[in-house]
């Protein structure tokens, strides 16, 4: 019997993903996925003064390097790149679930960052450091329209990418739904909310709570907007002008600690 | 008589910052300077599609645009840019001095971000963006080791250079002994202070603060951290990682605001 079509594609999606690799490159990020040993590594491609400087993640790692002329650097990256000399293909790190990440298991505040479409791999790394810092679980995106895990990610996010869980989600209402029948309280950012994040949190800083960000320009979505259990903005904004998107999400996440 | 070599090296230098110009691009950075009257406007290379939609921006200007084919973009920018068709050649702004800028004249918090030689222009764009939210009265960052005003820069700013009071001062320390006088705590973010901003301003939110950031990786010089009048940091950090210094920027100022 032939299998019917929905499940062809599945498998054929789930094959693509198997084969999805990402090439990371400069010296901090490939020297953190080196010494990661969660980090599925394929291949390591160096000049032979990036594998000096990396002596010791190489070993740790157990590849062997091919190493290349500086002239011929031939990893298929963009040429553009900051490259310093080190280019390691890997695989995307699996995060597990939604619920495994929701859920500290230490007595840290619960705290998560949602992402609404935001596509800028440069904002997503500051992003994962902001979060990181200042302790919050995980970043959570969307399978589509968001930044998925690159070189340009990995090198802005200096580091964070290997330690602080980035799980993009087949569907960002349904995750908002999720995490309220967990018990957070599910917050919106939007510039034009009445009451500040200060405000709504005033006695309920003990919740889990998730801070929900737009991309610039667009915002939130109107079905994130009706599905959030409360849209509000940062506190002292509201004149000319706004906040970067990876700037929102530090002082939003700064905002909602208990202090 | 003939002039001593400092007289013609200041004259020299003086010419020199007189002759500078910088190109603006991007269709909101151009728009935004063609609006501003006290930017001074030198020439501006547009596509026609380009030339359509800052319309109204190029009659407020009273400028004749250089329409040229999208295919032979001929301003001296990296071509790499993202120009959208739309190029400005202007002076840099002139912000006055640091007396000028450093006192309000509104009743707002008297607010100033200083940048020890933060060189990355997209940095000091975001900064500039979150200053003009939270009302911070001006970036100061040194003449030398600092990003000057460029097209990046601008594009990073979103607007805010146009608005933003931005001045690079000779020297730094310096900078920070006048605001001393002038009544403003000067206080130093370094990872490894010991009191945190919301500590060291407990009971002084109403003094006008200066706030100190440092390049990512090196931080505060030796000298800037022995003339500041204490060093802080941003609470609850200090695990893993580090923010970006523009996410840094945001934060502080925020925990530094009346509330």
């Amino acid at each position: 019997m032939k299998k019917p079509k929905w499940v062809v594609e599945k498998e054929q999606s789930k094959r693509k993903a198997e084969a999805e690799t990402v090439w990371l490159f400069g010296l901090h990020a490939v020297r953190d996925a080196l010494s990661n040993p969660a980090r599925e590594k394929l291949r390591l491609i160096v000049t032979k003064n990036a594998a000096d400087k990396l002596d010791e993640a190489i070993a740790e790692s157990g590849m062997t390097p091919e190493i290349v002329d500086p002239r011929k650097f031939s990893a298929p990256i963009d040429p553009q790149s900051v490259h310093q000399g080190a280019a390691l293909e890997v695989k995307p790190l699996n995060w597990g679930s939604l619920s495994d990440r929701a859920i500290a298991d230490d007595d840290r505040p619960q705290r998560l960052i949602l992402l609404d479409r935001v596509t800028d791999p440069h904002n997503v790394g500051a992003i994962l450091r902001s979060a990181e810092v200042f302790g919050a679980l995980a970043v959570i995106g969307t399978r589509h329209h968001s930044a998925p895990e690159t070189g340009a990610l990995a090198k802005t996010a200096s580091g964070a990418l290997e330690r602080q869980p980035y799980l993009r989600m087949r569907n960002l209402a349904d995750t908002i739904n999720e995490l309220q029948q967990m018990g957070y309280l599910v917050l919106g950012l939007d510039g034009e909310a009445e009451q500040s994040i200060e405000q709504a949190l005033d006695g309920k800083r003990d919740l889990p709570v998730a801070l929900v960000l737009g991309a610039e320009g667009p915002g939130l979505r109107q079905k994130t907007k009706d599905t959030v259990d409360q849209l509000v903005k940062i506190d002292f904004t509201g004149g000319f002008g706004s906040l970067n998107v990876s700037n929102a999400a530090a002082v939003a996440l700064y905002a909602s600690l208990p202090h």
